[in-house]
């Protein structure tokens, strides 16, 4: 699988570059390219507690995304899934530390602990207070002692980034990020593996099967799973959850693993909320891409005992867009359907020469069907003769429940009918023009005025002008002429109009506007043709 | 490809819930399951000019996750990639919409502008004040006068919600919203098709290439194009705008069709910002995903001429929170590395005793080589002997450098030198232990209280406990020997902790931890024994 990226060993350099300069001016970098990529917030003035987050890349927005106000201070960022270099974290610690000290947050993976640790020792050499946590939120390993850092780290850095831009102090950060993560679990599922950049891509999951319990690394899951479907997959994740939780109100974050589609991960949050340990989530982050393992499609859930004070530090207003906010979990409010989705029924009247005129015309398309067909065969589907007749017949069905004497009525009754019983666009583009034709005939103009605009109406919607192939060529100019000379001379330009459908080489409007040119030309539009057969027959 | 979903025709009814429950109660939904899906505001009081939009689903966040304050007051969603039906379009309106009108955004899709408009008819004949704008920014078919609606809506949602928000009227709303869509080109490039819920990819993108100029619903590009890197992905995107834009300031969209991680589309953005536009463009919206095609792994850049009132609308606060905000783009800020990255060079000093007593230790690890290896290779990659031999003869040859004389500075010396010689965890761990035993002598501690200092800081950043079959199991009982009883008794308890690693069957930290326990038992661990032989040697 090709991918976006240029020169693969300055992928990460690269992306770096283009978040910063995305960023609106609110990040900046340590002039340590290639080897120390150090990204920190422009606006930091050494004053409060340094947050430092980092590791491998391949996570994004994981940790360069949440640099910014009430998150983190700098983000030190390995080759994709490789920790930084002691050196890369020792510049993002001395960049950013002043008296108030710094926390390091790192997930547990022996590489981020071992080159976090010692930057931290060689920063204490220098008198700075650095302070270390490392986050093992995964309950997917219980039986190794350490467990595995992933999507929890986001509780550990809102929560201490909040409580550092309040001003508090090193201790007590530190004492905060402890207690989330001592009461933070999370486990992820997948259905795929990931795609690391200039790598082939290893098809290590089965069709029908699942891994649960995964890494952010592309390692694989502590076991594969039969897959049925999303309800499941959140079954299966929330039944480990379930067996760690205590009682009581949690905050849940929905974290996509980076390929899961917004349409999956609204199911999966649906999902989740309907899920056992649903009546126990009272706020949600995400669901959203926050500690990716690059395109996998999946999903983890993580779980954290909320205190009132810990859902202040959540809620709190903070700076980078990454972070998708902490909302509470409600059920979905509906709101009752508006009066009017049933259109009023027109009463019915009779008057026995408007009954007989709408039977001619429908009597004309009905036995137009073969012939229409056959022409719209040569530039579409070979349906239009069918579709009108088929609008036809029923027209003649309904015809005791139309408004016959009331013709302001007449028009939209009959929009009503066609977008009812008539299929595909031309149903609804004959219902345009017969209920705007309605509406301006209410408002006071003559028949054919009223069925003028209802055709302009209906060729703003449709987006169909003269000359585009379609049945607007035969009706524009009848409607023209029959206003000004008759229905015979209606006729004649419905004609003339119909057959010059045949010389247009390019129709830009409806269907035949992707059918090849040579396949039109000497053809007329089967729409054009129905108008003209009706106008010529209704004046014969 | 498996996908997290339930009932395929459920997905998206399902999707919406999940949205719904995840607001946090800023969104509702119409009581119109299944057919009639419509998303909208809670705090909605028709006060204002509603804003009403949507078309077929698939292209999450669009459009339902931009109803909110600042941008669209409901969204109609239909199937994925089918228009929404005319009744669920006229319900959206009727339930929104007060006296100060409605404005509808409508992609230019014949289905969704046959949808749409007729349900406009529909709601005017209600007497509510309906307008109508339809969204045709992508360049890819100058050919075809009916441009598709793509990402490019997105402005059109921002800049109408704004101004409705502020309480413009429907004429002023309209007017803009037709001043943004003449002035917003877009076009689309991807790597791979998507991946429509229960149905089977379809393999259309071959090997090496890329598509050009797609829609939003799977359907072909314009032409395939030979696909290099990003770079050049984004060369042949921003090329075709080129030749599209006016002169001046612009803003861009950088929109993700759905599948590229998030550091593809970071390389894209800073590609974007060195491209041959780049210097026209002044803000830029995302990179992020806003109006996707499922999993499309694709990207699309849309640009608009900006105006300083723009400007304004496209910035103001909103609340959906899929809308990543509009931010300048700038420079990379490069800041200088911080001092103390060259660790300071201890002053070379002699003594005599000391040199001897290090080439002595170095020489009994020298001599270990062989074994060690031979003991590693049956639970490691076998090469614990030569790691620690290399190092030990960096050492002796390090020796005219090292502060002899003062011990305190000898310990971060001798830390120092093995970080830059011994590779590996091993060599992070011993730089940990000499520096941080360093650090404690420079405290006023003892040599040994100052080295089992040293060991608590490596155990706890490395992980190590007593039993977990690493070296700690010899040098923690050795040290504690070597305090109380002298050299003699902590050779005896180093070699009793080695021998006793061979009765671990569980490694619980180190590489050691994923090896089958049977494989285990039986060998002591190679660090352990290198621990103890040096003690042994020390003290004969």
């Amino acid at each position: 699988m090709a991918q976006f990226i240029n020169d693969k060993d300055a992928t990460v350099i690269e992306a770096i570059d283009g978040l910063i300069k995305t960023s609106g001016g609110t990040l900046a970098r340590l002039d340590g390219y290639p080897h120390i990529r150090v990204v920190l917030r422009t606006d930091w003035d050494k004053s409060r507690v340094a947050l430092v987050s980092g590791g491998g890349s391949g996570h994004e927005p994981a940790h360069a995304g949440f640099v910014g106000q009430g998150m983190l201070t700098a983000a030190v960022c390995g080759d994709v899934f490789a920790s930084p270099s002691v050196d890369a974290v020792l510049a993002g610690i001395l960049a950013v530390t002043g008296p108030a000290g710094c926390l390091l947050i790192v997930k547990n993976y022996t590489g981020d602990r071992l080159n976090f640790g010692l930057a931290a020792e060689r920063a204490r050499a220098f008198g700075l207070k650095v302070n270390m946590v490392i986050v093992d939120d995964d309950i997917a390993l219980p039986d190794l002692p350490q467990s595995r850092g992933v999507a929890g780290t986001l509780f550990v850095h809102k929560i201490a980034g909040a409580m550092a831009e309040s001003g508090a102090s090193l201790e007590d950060i530190t004492a905060a990020a402890e207690r989330v993560i001592r009461g933070t679990s999370s486990i992820g599922m997948s259905l795929d593996t990931c795609t690391v950049p200039g790598s082939p891509k290893e098809h290590r999951v089965g069709p029908g099967k699942a891994e649960l319990g995964l890494g952010i690394h592309g390692e694989a899951g502590v076991q594969q799973i039969d897959y049925h479907n999303a309800e499941q997959a959140m079954a299966a994740v929330t039944s480990k959850l379930a067996a760690v939780m205590e009682p009581g109100s949690h905050v849940v974050l929905l974290n996509n693993l980076g390929g899961a589609t917004e349409l999956e991960m609204s199911t999966l949050a649906n999902d989740l909320a309907k899920s056992a340990i649903g009546h126990q989530l009272q706020l949600i982050v995400g669901p959203a891409a926050m500690m990716t393992s690059l395109d996998m499609r999946g999903f983890s859930v993580s779980v954290y005992r909320l205190s009132a004070e810990d859902h202040a530090w959540l809620s709190a207003p903070c700076g980078p867009s990454a972070w998708p906010g902490c909302k509470a979990i409600k059920p979905v409010r509906v709101i009752e359907l508006p009066d009017g989705l049933r259109p009023i029924q027109p009463i019915p009247s009779e008057h026995k020469p408007t009954a007989e005129f709408i039977t001619r015309c429908c009597q004309i398309l009905i036995k137009a069907e073969a012939d229409l067909n056959a022409l719209d065969a040569k530039s579409g589907d070979g349906d239009t003769g069918s579709t009108l007749a088929g609008a036809a017949r029923a027209l003649i069905g309904a015809l005791d429940r139309l408004p016959l004497a009331d013709h302001t009525q007449l028009f939209r009754a009959i929009g009503q009918e066609l977008s009812q019983t008539m299929g595909g666009s031309s149903g609804v583009l004959l219902a345009i023009f017969f209920t705007a034709a309605g509406d301006a005939a209410s408002s006071g103009l003559s028949m054919v005025a009223a069925l003028k605009e209802g055709l302009a109406r209906m060729q703003k919607i449709g987006g169909a002008e003269l000359g585009d192939r379609t049945m607007v060529d035969a009706l524009k100019p009848a409607l023209d002429q029959l206003e000004a000379s008759g229905l015979a001379q209606a006729a004649v330009a419905a004609r003339e109009g119909a057959t010059q459908t045949a010389h247009i080489r390019k129709a830009k409007a409806g269907r035949a506007a992707y059918i090849n040119a040579e396949q039109l030309y000497g053809n007329t539009d089967p729409g054009a043709e129905a108008v003209a057969r009706l106008f010529e027959q209704l004046a014969s």
